[in-house]
Order: structure tokens, then sequence, then C-alpha cells
């Protein structure tokens, strides 16, 4: 395709319908967006439903509120706020009203128009501690378009716990695994499915937990095939990252 | 399934044709297969094309053949021996002739029959001395089903190589970034495509790479969305990984 | 017994008393329970006199609230809630007066009836700032009914103190040492005596202790044989394990 | 019993029987033997079914055998010797034929007498590279006169395997976990049982297992209760551990 | 020039214009001046355009203030005080109103006299979060008489926003790089480029970030020949080695 | 001595002078005595000069008055009090007027009677916010009955100002050097001197200084002989190793 | 002039002297050759006196051998092959025996003509087992045209050997300092200097060295400005990148 | 003294005996000189009984034989090298027969004349493989005129064997203890005794020792007063500091 744009253009140099000058400009801002991926900047949310990400944590209240107000009018495709504190979220609220606040999360959610949801990804934790970073994966993958279920507390000091859910597990295209403390259920999971597993250690526990360290190593290390790890306490990062898989189920690109 | 042959085994006992001590014989050992996952153990491989696998290192050689000759008389699927070093390699070839020994990957495969090879993984390295790693999760990913293309040695000290090859990037199904050092070649990867980057670190480098933390430190901390991390030097991890993701394009299970 | 249980259901089965499809789904939640554990999950506290515990930290007052309520309603065994702040406490008493509050452990217990408390574990302390972590390991060993003599402000550098004790050190059936900066005392005490020993390391200390690392990593290297670690401030680790092993002195299950 | 020595001591000076300067000095070297550790040193193994223990790492050969044979005329227990290579247990078996050499283990055990083996420990191990520090552990638990039961290859990644052996896991008075890599064994196992456990971290791995600290992390953050931890490749601290644990089931002292 | 003086000194005492005792107390304070060092101390600002520098941390506004306030009467060259927070700096102001505050970089600077700034330093950001590090490299080779570009937010994650301002790159006699995550920045631009890199590592990230050490890891094994890094938010340390690899440019001293 | 008081002891037992129960209950309780440590323990204070310490941190403010109070009132030595802050100082100050506290060491010293101080224990520091260590450090020797002398802000930036204090470095018997940030000083030092040097690195810095890390490892690795290294920010422990060193100065025990 | 060539094929387009498709096809390829960076990689080292440089750590000797006769056949510069063990060396001087091979820094240059080398970089190493890598440094800034002074074993353990050769440390453009153990020297030196340093920590040492990290750290952490530290033994990146900074003091690029 | 020098110059100059250039020539050479350290880097050997001291690792064969024949020219002080391997030891014996090679401490001494031994320098050690350690501190405190006794296999595991040998702790005017694994001993020893502790951690053990970082730990946050801490296995560092402690008692300098 972008190919077929160069060549018109040459033929438009050829045939005297632009300046050489003109092609000249053209071309030298065209390197980049040949490659597709400034394409992807400018257009990808739009035509695969992919939404714009604002990482809140470090920025001041009015920058937050600034970025997602420019976002909002610019864009059709959803907007995603990730590490959003209750007082932010509130004057958020008060401007964009249709957005949506997970307060467990740290999350806000702009949803536009009616977005369908396909597939099937399971976002696992062992623990309630773990819930703020399960439900920043899961609300991450359903902005992005994928069909979440849910299967939390089953941690592996509970192994029957588990097992008893195992039909959720073989149901599933892509599982997230949030754990804490030892992180051991990441490799419990992925030796029952054969299933891509994203494992997101938490920093949930204390003292060698080294907040959050043992359960990456412990994820790192897995002894079962099939397990990738994201980094500690990053929700967002799995939830994304089983999204894209998800996809890869739907329809080839 | 389980349901039924559970039905059908009740019907048995209020019809007399199994006693009751039969049956509750048969009840007690069924919950691990009724899982289901006790099954996907003895039939998997046959029914999916994935192999068996046999971690060598730390076995002796003797255990290592023994291993191997009974896998190969006992099922049809493919087999892959890892971190086989050459002198064990032999020994099996002796025995084996069909054996495939990739010596830089240090793997071993034995391919059953004609295997039809799908989809898109690609295997990218930063430096030649990441190759080791990257094979094993080339010859891996094929080993298990998935159509594997290899671009090597694109680190990011030389950004052009990487850019000049971006067709290959935006055709992948998943790709599989394997580097040492800073290992920063996750990031810019991740940055370009929007698909599932498996990133490996390996442990090429001196003095503060610290035997393969500094890339796992950059890779888990990877600015770009959608890259999840395998263990430091775990090419195996990642082939595995990236033909599990490759499989969900192909067909739903 | 679970045997037996199945039989009846099975003879039922035969005589009709029960359908097939009833049969069918009692068997179906049954597996978890034929393993023991489950059964162990429901009702062992009773048996056993074990406890049931609720970690407080990270769970919102409400949420303490409402599981203590729960339990308390649901149980007849001890409730335990350790890591609980004396604002949470303060809450719970007002609705539960018979709950005893340790502000020095942060731990709550209610205590179901009368306990009988039997064996001999003897929990240690080197110096003083170790005492939230001692009581928390005394009182959860006291809550799953092992007699507990307490010996506090023992420390290595002053080990005349130590040995002026020792009649308490070999009467004890097992010893819970709890020691923060160096932790050397975890060795000391393994070195005289020949019962168990389980370390706590603390994070007493400053500087290069690295916030109980220190003495983790002491207690791990022990020269002395029969010593094994809890996580660094596990007080409640270390009283459970005692009291397991406690208990194996008194009669075998 | 030492008070009747003294008191006996006191008596005879009182009676003239004994010098004032004879038992000055009697009494200057007793403390140490009041106190009962000294008497332990000499006696207990004869008293206990305590072997003598010689660790050989770090020593000589000569060094070595001349302790080990000096201890095998000394004394009538058993005689243990840890981290024994082949070439110095062939020297000490020309000597010592009736010793026996374990070189899986790297363990040498010199048997005196008939001994009786009591009480019930269960020895695990996730993998099979593990074995070397599992046996270690079951054999040193022998020499201290524990009966054992072995549980081998039973690793979280086809968590059946374990839960079909879960009779074994019930009927165990402690158990000993071994397990590398990510040595998530420890956290199931411990969830499934109400007995001590004993995990081994194992320094079999490679990348982020930093030799054997992710499996030691795991295992100090589990989220099962009743769970303590030995230094990484301790079979011997574990297996001892567990012998004088599992004696406390035997006979109060 | 030192001889210069000397060789006076000692004229003098040979003319007897000084006493020998005069002259030996004059010598006695001069040998550190001899050396160079310490008059640099002195003098070199207002030779050389260098500023003097308070690091605010650490000390208490009273101290701040009557250091910058001394330094302010006593010197001609600019004055920089770094690290310091809006509370200060209002006090400050209001006593040396000519004094101009960055909040974003915590920084003070009083202008002496018109600076002229020559040469050509870059400084490079990889996020939004980084800019005030960035902005504390760049104020500071300002305060040095450099010359200073900026180019903020230009992460790997979008790697043509750097690759569309290559003239800026290519134009630097030296770029500063400010990194925080994964820091891979400063391989991709000394990949670029031949000009030195000095790299600076960022705190901001989160989990595996270890609060800048895998930025700081990265940047230390970068790929890229000509990368130097400074210590972990260090913008001073950097924007001060900066202006003196700049000035080099400028004439030789 | 100790063997004349148990002669004088057993004479009387053999003289009827002293009953044989009332023998046997003073030897019981005179091992620990007979050692000497705990003679120490009683009277050390008021024969050598040293001081009784509390520390403060991890107390409540109770448990210190209480302390410090019976500690005046039992001994006639020093009191030194470490890691007091000013709310607890003041508390302590109604109470003993005579008390001393400084604030900066964030220590108290309450004085019985006049000292003579002798000896010669250097303290120096590297920078300013090393002071409350250094101060710890020269008053806890002081209190020690050690003269010290002060030289600070002497870092190793501007090595000058070390060089023109020589005499001070060569008149010391025995040197604290206290240095945060990368801690140089006790190498440059422990490279001028032929006497002990105790380095104490501090916590001052940011980044990889982690708390006092980099300091620490500087100095254990120093490359001059004759440095011996405390705890990171120890004041008080390298004041009081001074201290013993400077005692043997002047004369024999 | 990148425009100028464009600019130059569009007219030929238009002109009709080059077809569409050939324009289209040149365009393609020109957008990395445009950035500069693509020209650099091919032509840099004719312009600019830049060495070629092989990295043989890790390389076969037989693909270093190819390597190295490749780049001889095809390029006028310089090469260096760093890493390089004898054995290897050996067989290259077989071939190309105008190359020069430094066993000490493991280092093989082949100097192509003759090399005016300019400007003033002092090469500084604080022990004699800093050697290897202070000339790795050395001959990696000579090959690329720098003038190189040394100035070795000048530790700060005695250092007044360093001051007494304060001349050459004023008199040069960049210096760089090498130093194992705990690295102070780079301290001293930036506290002397008013010119950027370069810091290269070496892996000499032992015990709590860890291999260099205590004198990264310290590096990092240095109180002297104009510090910049590369990775451990990394002579050859402190080489380039002081050559780098030296090259500026020649000429304006 | 050297003001004196000074001022005989000066009188020089004003008399005219010497010419100001001269004069200037001899001022600018005289600051080191006057600092008085490099005079002790010349004679404090002969002066003070003090070794020459010969850094063995990382030396070559030959480097170690001429430096210490150079040595052994030069001086009439004793040599002491350290670090030395038996075949360089035999190479070295067969040029000087006198010097005396101690294989355990892996050290060389050279001892010129008859050497007077004095004061009281304690050296223990915890385990047999310690001894190496520990030789190599009492072997250097003897070369620097200390008198050394030896206390070894003293470890915390058996904390009799060290309670019974307490005379030789009270009788030393310092003490050096070597101990590895969990390095306990310090901080026992340092209870027990008021004389400076310099505590050796030693790379004995295994798992989580981590070549001796737990014994450094541990002695570093040691809870007795008195202990200070050199580099893991610096045997060396420890006799040399404790040789200038002990010489303290000797006589005032």
């Amino acid at each position: 395709m972008d190919g077929e744009q160069l060549k018109t253009l040459l033929q438009q140099v050829r045939e005297g319908k632009i300046s050489v000058e003109q092609a000249c400009e053209k071309i030298r801002v065209m390197p980049y967006q040949d490659l597709g991926f400034a394409k992807i900047d400018h257009h990808r949310a739009i035509r695969q439903g992919f939404p714009e990400v604002v990482y809140c944590e470090g920025k001041t209240v009015e920058q937050i509120i600034t970025i997602i107000e420019q976002l909002n009018q610019r864009t059709d495709s959803n907007i995603l706020a990730t590490r959003m504190i209750p007082q932010v979220a509130e004057k958020v609220l008060a401007k964009i009203p249709q957005a949506e606040y997970h307060e467990l999360a740290r999350m806000m959610v702009i949803q536009k128009g009616k977005q369908k949801r396909v597939g099937n990804v399971l976002v696992m934790s062992a623990g309630t501690s773990d819930l703020p970073v399960a439900e920043e994966a899961a609300l991450t993958a359903e902005a992005m378009g994928s069909r979440v279920e849910r299967l939390y507390d089953v941690g592996v000091a509970g192994i029957h716990r588990l097992l008893l859910n195992h039909k959720q597990l073989f149901a599933a295209r892509v599982i997230v695994v949030v754990a804490g403390m030892e992180g051991a259920l990441a490799s419990v999971v992925g030796g029952l499915v054969d299933k891509p597993v994203i494992a997101v250690p938490t920093s949930v526990g204390y003292g060698a937990s080294f907040k959050g360290l043992a359960a990456l190593l412990t994820m790192l290390n897995s002894c079962a095939s099939g397990v990738a790890v994201v980094n500690i306490d990053n929700g967002f990062g799995a939830g994304y990252t089983a999204a894209l898989i998800n996809r890869i189920g739907e329809k080839e690109e």
C-alpha cells in the first residue's frame, strides 16, 4: 500500500501535477509513515479497537485532566487511564461524566460507542490482596475488546479451589495469573493447561518477598512451559499482552 | 464426556452389573482423570502435534539415552532434547540415526513423520552471541509446528538494520526477541509492532550485566506494551510460548 | 470414612433410594472432599482445635469486620486475626466484646469455650524490639492449643542471660527463636539443644541489616543442626509451625 | 541430678574425704557439664541413637579419613559423613569395609549394630535433578532412626502426580519438600497437609534462579502455614530437623 | 604564573622587603595553591564561568539561606542550588530577588551579569516523568555557559519520534540522555551518533525498576560505544560533565 | 580472685560454717560470675568509666524515660542514650535536668561527676550531611573517657583540605572516618597514617548509593591496610570501638 | 545534501530520465541513508580515522579470523579486535603479519598507514592489576587518533604518588581513571581537575568487591563533579568515549 | 621541623647563599615531603618494624619473584607476601632460602634478624575451614611484631568450647574473630569482652552464605559493641589492624 502511495506521488511528479519541491517535502516526512508505525500511532485505535492509554503516576492533576480531555475530543477509540487516584478521578468525572472509574483497579475507562467483546481471556488471582492488579489486567483486556472471565482467590494453599474450577481454565484462550507472596500459582496453572499464561507478580507480601521480587523470580523460573512474565504489579501490561494474544484467535490481520 | 462416563457407571451400579465395591474403586481413581489434565498428559502430543521434551542438564549420559530411547518407542510425537552437549548427541545419534542434532542450539530433534508448519513466528536476536538461545527458541517453535522466520544481529546500536526489515516485523503473528547486554531490542520492537513480543534476556555480556540480570530488568521494565519475559537464556520457554500463541491463530480448540 | 460415605451413596443408588442424576451431582463435588483437604477446610478446626486465621494487612476495615463476624457466627473454633491495627481492633471489640486484642502483637484472639493447652513450646527473643514478633508467635501457638513459655531479651551480646536459663531450653519440646540485627541467637540455641528450633528473623536493625536480610541469612546459614527458618517478621508462621510440631508429642493422628 | 552430684561433692568436702583444693578444681570444670550440653556432646549419641556427623567439604582426604577412623573406634553411634566425593569414599571403604557410600547423596553412613526405625518422615522432591539433596535428607533422617518414605519427581508442573499420592502425604508425621527452580512444591504441599513441612530449596535451575535464591524466596514467602525453610541444598539440615520432629511423636523426653 | 608569584616572593625575601617569618607563613599556605586546584577553588568561577554549587538536600533552611547569601556577596560567578524545595526557594527569593527558581528541576540559579552561552549540548528525555532530572541537567549546563537544546519525550516505544529529530542529534557536540524504566534510549542514541553520550538513569518506574537500578544497568551495558553513565537521578552531574566536554570544543586551555 | 572466693566457700563448708544446701545454692549461681563477664555486667562501669547505653529506636517514650530514670538512680557511671528524638529528650530533661541533649547527634549524655578525658581519638567527616553520625561517634568516645578531636567536611573532592590538616591525622592514636556517598575518605586517610582507622559508612547519598551500601562496600574494599568498618550510620559503634582502642594506649589492664 | 540528492532524483523522474519504478526503489532504501547513520556505517572510518571494532569474546577462532580478514581487505581504516586471547592472536598474525598484538590488553590493532595522534588523553590506573583494562583504554584511544599519556599505579593508598604527578593531570584534555577494589581514585582525581573524567571500575579485588560492583558503586556516587562511568572492565568503552571527547578539542565537525 | 627546613632555606635566600631559582625549585617539590607521609613511605619499616607487603594474586610468577628479590635487597624490614600459591613459593624459596612459606595461609614471610614480639593479639576461628584466613591474620600480626595466641574451632554451635577458654579471651589486648557460614562468633565474643574485636567473615559455606555475604552482614549488624569488620577472607587486613591496635599498648609514638 505505501508502495502504491509513493508510486502515485512519483507519477504526479512525472506528470507535473505536483512540483519537485512539494514532492520533496512529502517524501521527507514519509519515511516513518511508510514504515507503518506512524500510521498505527495515528489511526490504529479506530481500526483495531485499541484504546489510548494514559499512565497517571508522576503526572500532576492538571496534566492528567488536560491529556484526557484532549484525547476525548480527538479520538473515537476508548481511553484508558491507569494508576489514577480517586481525587483525580472525581475531577475528571466532573468534566467527562460518561467516564467510568474503577477504584479498586485505580483505573478510568472512557468507552466510545458500543463495544463487542470477543474471545476468552481468563484473569486469575491468588489472593484478595492481588485484586487491584488483577482488575487492572481484566479491565485493560476488556477495553481492548476481549471477553474476560475472572477467577479470584484461588491460591495454591488451598489447591482444591483451583481444581474445582478447571473448566474455566480449559476454556480460556489465554490466562493471566496474578499472584504475590511466593507466586506459585503461575506454575501450577501453567502445568494444568496448554495455553499461554501471562504471569503478573504483585508486591503483596512482606519480609523476604522484597516487594514482589520473590514472586517475580518464582514466575521466571516456572518449571511449567508456556509461562511469560511482566513487571511486578503490571496488571495493565498483562491485560494488554493477553488481549493481543486473544485477538490472534479472532481473525488474521 | 466424563459426566457421561460417571452416569454410565452409576447406571451399571443401579442395574447390578457392577458391584458397589468395584464402582467405589473406579470412582476413587477417577477425579484426576475427570479433570482432563491427566488425559492431556497421555494423549495430547498425538492430538496436538506437541513434542515430548527432555531437559538434559543435570542428567547423566545414560539417563538421557534411556529416556530418549523409551520416548522414541512409546510415542508418535516429535521429541525435543534441550541443553544436550555434543558428546551426548554423538551417542544418541549412534542409536537413533534419524535424530537431528543442532550444535549451536545444543538441541536434538526427533521428527516423527512429515510435519506441516503453520502461522508465523519471528525470532530476532540482537547480536551473534545470542544465536544459541535464539536458535533454541526457533527450533522449539518449529518442532511444535510453527513456521518460523529468523532475523538475527539487528541490535539497537545500529537501528537502521532493524528498520530496514520492518516488513518481517509487521508480518509476524508473534515475535521472540533474544538479546543480552542491555537488552534494549525488546522495547524497540515492542514499540514498533502491535503483536505479542516474548522477550528472552541472555547471559551475553560482562561486568554489570551480572550474567543476564541487566537484560532481564530492561525487558521487565519495557516502556512498550505487549512485552512479556521468560527466564535468562530460556530460548526453549520463549519458543514454546510463541508456538502456543501462534497456534491460536490457526484454529480455535 | 469417606470410603464409607461413597459406599453408602452407591448403596443408595443400587437400592434406588437416590436417582442416578442426584448421585452424579454429589460425586462430582466429592473428589476434593475425598482427598481429605476439603474436609479439613470445613471441619478441622472443631476436631483439632485449630483456629481460623484472618490476615488483616491490605484489607479494609469493613472487610476485616465482616470476615470476623461471619467466622464468629459460623465456627466453634478459635479465631485469630493477625497484623490488626488498634483502630480496627476497637471497632471489632465494639461488636464482639469477648474478643481479646493484643496490641504489642497486633493480634486479636477470639477464644471459643475453654481451651486446654498442652505440651511445651518455648518462645525466645533476642531483644525487646523483637517482642511484637515473639508475642505473635506465642499467641498463635497458644490459640492452637500449645502451652507456651516465654524467655525474652536473651540476646548473645550477654550470653550469660541465656545460659542462666538453660533449664527452660532443655525442657521445651520445640523452640521458637526470634531475633533481629545479626540474628545469632538461633545458632547459639541450636547448638545448646537437641530440639527443633524455628528461627524468625525480624526487621529490627538499621543499615546493613537491610530490613531483616542480615538476620535471615544468618539463620539460614546456622552452623547448628536442627534450625529451620520462616520469613522475616513472620511470628505467626513460626508459632503455627511450632504448634504443629508440639502436637506431635501429644498423640498420634 | 547435677544438683545431686554437687551435693555429694560438698558432703565429701564437709566430711574431709576430699581436699578443698581438689573440690575447687572439680567445681571449676563443672559449670559447662552442669548445663547438660557438654554431656550431650559426649554421651548423647549412645543414649539417643544420634549419629556423629562429618562435613567433608573443605577438608583434605587425609583429614577426613583420620576423623572417621577415630570416630569409628571411639563411638558406638552411627557415623554420617556428608558431601563426600567418590574418590574419598573409595579410600575410606578400603579401611572401613562396613561403611556404606551413597554416591547420589554424596554421603557415607557407618551403621553400628541394628537400628530400629520409627515414625514416619516423608521426603518429596520436585524433579529428578533434586535427588541428591533429597537423598541426603532421607539418609540423614534414617541414620537418626526415622522411618522414611520417598516420593520423588512430583513437581507442580504436573500436579496430578502429587494428588494421586495424597495418602502418603496424609500418613506422614513430618514432610521434607526438596525443590529447585521456582520451588512451588512446598506451598502446594503445605496447603494440603496439617503437618510441619521442612522445605529445602536446591540450586537446580539457571538464569534468574540465581543458584537457588528463587526457590529460597518462594519457600520463605509460602502462603501456606506450617512451612519452615533450611539453606539452599541443605538436605542434611532438613533430614536432621525432620528426624528431631519425628522423634517427638515417639516418646516424651 | 604561580611560579612567578613564588619567584617574586623569594626576590622580596632576598631584597629584605619581607621578613623570613612572613615569607615562611605565606609559603606554608601556598603548597595547595601551587598545585593549581586551590586556585580553582577560589578563582576558577570568575575565569571560567563556572558556578558555585550548593546541594540543598539534607541541609536546614537556615543553612541553605546563609550559604547562598554568603556566596552571593563573595563571588561574581553564577550560583547554582540543586534539590531545593519550593518552601526554601520562597524564602531565598525574598532575600535575593534576582534569583531564578525552576520548580520542575528543583533548582535555583543566580545569574551574575550577562552570560554568553556557547557550543551545543543536547539534553534528551525518554518520558515526561523524566523532565525534572532532564531540566536539572539542562539548567546546570546553561549555568556553566553551554548553549543547550532540549529534545523531550522521545522514548524508544515510539522510535519514529526520535528518528524524526535526527538533525538535532547530529548537530550536538555532546548529548545527555535521561531515561527511567528500562533506559533503552541511551543505547539507541549512542548507536545513531558519534558524539559522547552522558546517560542518566532515573528512578521513574515501579516494581522491577528497583528505583532506577534497571535503567542504570541498561545504560552501563550499552551495546553502543561512547556512552558513559552518572548516578541515578543525577541530572546535575550529567549537565556538569556535558558542559566540561562542550567547553573543550570552544578553546584549548 | 574468684578462685579465692570458691576456696573460702569450700573452707566454710568443711568447717561447718555454712550448710551444704546453702553452699550448693551459692555455687549454682556462681558459674557465670566466675567467667568474669557477669561481673563486668554489674560493676564494669564504675571501675572503668564505661557508660551504660540505651538504644532508643523502637522503644516507646515511657519505656525510655523509665529505663533512664532507673539507670540514673542505680549507677554512678555515665549514661548514654542514642537515637533519641527531641520530643523524648524534652521529657527526659524535665525529669533529669543535668542531662545534656545533643540534637544533631540525636544523643543524650548524663555525666556523673567530673570526667578526665585521655588519649587522642580523631573523628573525621567527609561532608556536612555526615555530621549527625560523626557527632554520635565523637560524643560516645568522650562519654567513654576519650579526648576527641574533630575534623569535619574534608571529603576527597577537595583533597587539599585534608592534606592541610595532616598534623591532626598524625597526632591521633586512632581515627574514626565518617563518610557517605562513595566513602573514599577512609582509603585516603588509611593510606596517609599508620594508625587503626574505624570507618563508618553513612546513608548520605541517593540513587546508586543504595542507602549507604556504596560507601560500605568502598570501605570494606579499602586498598589501604588498617581500616576496619562498622555498620552504616553506626556512629555509636565506631566511637565505642575507637574508645576501646584509645584506652589501650593509657594503661594495660 | 541529502535534500539535494532527493531533488535531483525527482528532477530525473519529471524529466523521464529515470522510471517511476526505479525511483520508487531508490527512495525506499534511502530513508536510513538519509538519516546519516547508514552512511556513517559505511564511510565514517575513512573520513574520521575511526577504527572498525571486533569483540572477540564468545566468537569461535574461525569466526574471528574470517571477520578480521574481510575487514582488512574491505577497509582502509584501522582495525581493533578486543578481548582476543593469545592462541587466536597467533593464528591471525600468521595471516596478517602487520597486525600488532598487545597481550596485556588482550587486544589486536591493525594500523593502516601512518596515523597522526592529537590532543591529550590521560589514562590512569590505581594498581598494577588494573593494567589490562587501562591498556585496553589507552590502545583504543590511540587507535582512534588520540595522543595518550599513561600514569599507572597511583592508587589512593599512597596519595603522594598522585599529587607528585599533578602536572600530567592538569595538562590532559580528558582523563580515564581505571581502578578496582574500592575505586576511590576516580573521586580524588575528579576533585583535583576540571576536566571530564571517564571512570572504569575493574573486577580486581575479592570478597565484598563482588567482582567490581564495589568500585562501580563508588564511582557512580562520586562526590566530585564531572565523573561519568562505564561498565566494569570496559577499558574499550572508556578509551572510545575519551577519544570522542578529545576529538572535540581538535576541530568542530 | 619542616618549618625549620623552610626557614633555613629562606635564610639562605636572604643571605644570597642560594639563588632564587634554586630555592624556587626546592620549594616546589617540597610540599609532599613536608607532609611527612612520603618519608614514612621510605623509612617507616626500619623505624617501626613494619613489613613490606606483596599481594601476589593477579601478578605473574616473574613479577612476584622480581619484586620480592628487589625488596629483599633494598630493605632491612620483614617482607610479607600474601595469597602466594605453592608453585610460586617453591621458586622463591630456591632463590631466597631463608624465606618461610606457610602453605595453609598461602603466605611467605622473610624475617630479617631477630624479632621481639610484644603485646597480646588473640586470633580465633569458628571452624577448621576458616584456618587459612585465621593463619593469614596470625602470621601478619606476628610479622608486625605482635605476640599472637591462637584459639581455633570454637564456633557457637558448641558454645561451651568457647566458654571453657574464657581466660584467653580476657587476657588479650585485641581479638581477631574469623568465621564463615553465619559468622555468629563475632557477636558472642564481642559480648563477652571489653576489647576491640576485629571480625573477618570468610567465604566458607554454601547456598545462602553467598560466598561470605551472610557472615559479613552478621558481623556488621553485631548487637555487641566494639566489633569492627574487614573484607571477606581478608585475614591480612585483620592481622594488620590488630597489630596496629596492639602496638598502641606498647608505647606512645
